[in-house]
């Protein structure tokens, strides 16, 4: 089995459970307990959504502290991200449904970073490619339905007399040494990808700076993405901000099974925002990773394994309605659903989620600058 | 005797000839002969800066390119800076003078850039009292009677939406590898500094980026600056431009007589702009290195070497009438002009030069704005 190399560049080798629980030891994270998911569950007013439930965010970094604060009323904020290099799949888009759902829980402000400085520095690929990837996946984010006026997005180059500015306090506290241990990089990459941590971090205070307000930030993130949080924390403190909080995630399960990364590079190895019905469908059909059994009559017999089969896992992840999810799980695992059924549920609940997003792209397009970070416009 | 340390950041050791001769040898740069000055003097109608003439400037890249350009009706532009971490001395403005000689010269564009991230990141200092220097030494720079047409000051932090920008297309092709080997840095170092080279980079290229014709770049500076543009003159033909061009000066001579830098740090280092009459008398008489003799009587027999001796050589930078410095300089020599003499005509001139600079401060102070770089107002 392939040993597990991760940067946030690159993920490479077998992600099970025990490289998870690996990851948690070196990285020096908390898992997310019973009791958490309780307390997070007793503010969401019972709705716990499937990523907690089903152990998808599985990890943190002083939540606890983040829910003290919030229950005894002071302001805390939300900061995500996205590499916009590519066009987004249904993996990509699903962590920001996550974080919508904390927006709502808890109504606070989100920072949501296009690190599209990053990319162009990072890969093989052209501004203008990246600048319409970029403008590509913000109208995919907003499509979920964040509220404009608590929900900023930050795009680097953009934004880089404001970014630059801060990135600057964060680098002056980072040595190349840091960023060598911490991040993989060496001596032959290039000085862009050195020092392109300091601008991950500015939103993990930034809200703070502008607004004057000394308030806790909570990241949403996949732990592949955690060296940076690392840092900040280190770094924070000496700037006279609070550690970041983290929640963080597992990588979503990947169309054709692998256990890394679902990849952005080839059409068929996931399902892209703007898959048609019938492509979804095709695509669940060929390429989908089964937890069923080979044949129907096997199926019925023994049943399939719902906890490692990416359709059925789509579609908890998509369907609001628990006791429905209940359902299909114990008839699929019971094996009163087959594998193909299970596959024609999930097609159409992803197809009708993409439908949805494609009519709300409409309605959102035009009002990008709305959603545009604009320090004279936040109100906490 | 101390061997010679030089990064941009840092020098030490003794900066006599055979240190100027191991690095032009060393920095791979050519000597500025007889023919070349020759060469500017008729463009120059005979009008030959001092710093040429006493070989302040002595060294240069490609600067027959820029001439062959001039002489053939295309434009070329200049690019200098400065490092605002204190208050600037004498020796800090007159280098600008010679670009301001330059820019009459050759009647072109001229990017002046103040490098207040830089300082941020490399000295124990903080962002306000960067801020306040940046500003100061604008004026001072400004006061010397710069064409707000075709000068054009970027404050780093100030365009950072710009400057980092196009900083990344320069950043995607240095590694750190280059830099640890061209400027010294080390893994100890902040990754503010790691990048910064990228910025510094920046304006040697962008009035052709931002005008869209390629234009070369001639650009003065002290040869402890070379690295930069070593590393510009590898990274710009791959982003389409030209290699600059470059005019390099040793270090002026200190009042003190040190071979290194006039040190900013002290206030009897240096003459600084904003210092009275009287103090400029006094910090001449008190310390200024001479090339006399000891006694008035040795130095009536034997005479002084003007060369050596920071009051005539300041007093050289700033008479126009040539003939009055030859003057001088031959009564010097011969012993007819005391040391104690020469300081006084040496604090007169500097005296009358500053107060100059002092009207002129007024008037410019409130002007500023016309001169900080706007895309939109270069007219070519």
């Amino acid at each position: 089995m392939e040993e597990l190399k991760m940067t946030p560049w690159d993920v490479s080798g077998e992600l099970n459970d025990s490289a998870y629980t690996k990851l948690v030891e070196k990285f020096g994270v908390d898992l997310i307990n019973e009791k958490l998911i309780e307390r997070i569950g007793k503010i969401a007013k019972g709705k716990i959504h499937p990523f907690l439930k089903r152990s998808i965010f599985f990890a943190h970094r002083e939540l606890n502290l983040v829910l003290d604060d919030y229950e005894k009323g002071r302001p805390f904020y939300l900061y995500t991200g996205r590499g916009p290099s590519g066009k987004m799949h249904i993996g990509h888009l699903l962590p920001f449904s996550f974080t919508l759902w904390l927006q709502k829980t808890f109504d606070v402000h989100l920072l949501i970073q296009l690190t599209d400085d990053e990319k162009f520095m990072v890969k093989d690929i052209s501004k203008t490619a990246i600048e319409k990837y970029t403008n590509e996946n913000i109208i995919d984010i907003l499509s979920l339905g964040f509220d404009p006026k608590k929900t900023h997005i930050i795009k680097d180059y953009e934004s880089a007399k404001m970014m630059y500015y801060y990135a600057t306090d964060v680098a002056k506290h980072v040595t190349f040494s840091t960023v060598k241990a911490v991040f993989g990089v060496t001596d032959s990459d290039n000085i862009g990808k050195v020092f392109f941590p300091s601008m991950q971090i500015v939103p993990a205070f930034l809200l703070s700076a502008l607004t004057g307000q000394k308030m806790r930030c909570l990241i949403p993130y996949a732990i592949d993405q955690d060296p940076y949080f690392r840092v900040a924390r280190d770094v924070l403190p000496k700037l006279g901000y609070y550690k970041p909080s983290a929640i963080i995630s597992k990588f979503l399960p990947a169309l054709q099974g692998s256990s890394a990364k679902m990849s952005s590079s080839k059409e068929e190895s996931a399902i892209f925002l703007d898959d048609s019905r019938e492509v979804v469908r095709k695509k669940l059909m060929k390429y989908a990773f089964s937890g069923g059994k080979d044949t129907a009559e096997e199926q019925r017999k023994y049943g399939a394994n719902p906890d490692m089969d990416f359709s059925f896992l789509e579609y908890s992840f998509l369907e609001e309605d628990q006791k429905k999810v209940d359902q299909v799980y114990n008839d699929y695992k019971s094996g009163k659903i087959l594998s193909g059924e299970m596959k024609e549920i999930a097609a159409n609940k992803i197809s009708s989620f993409l439908e949805t997003l494609s009519d709300n792209r409409e309605k959102v397009k035009d009002r990008i600058d709305d959603y545009i970070l604009d320090p004279k416009k936040i109100k906490l």
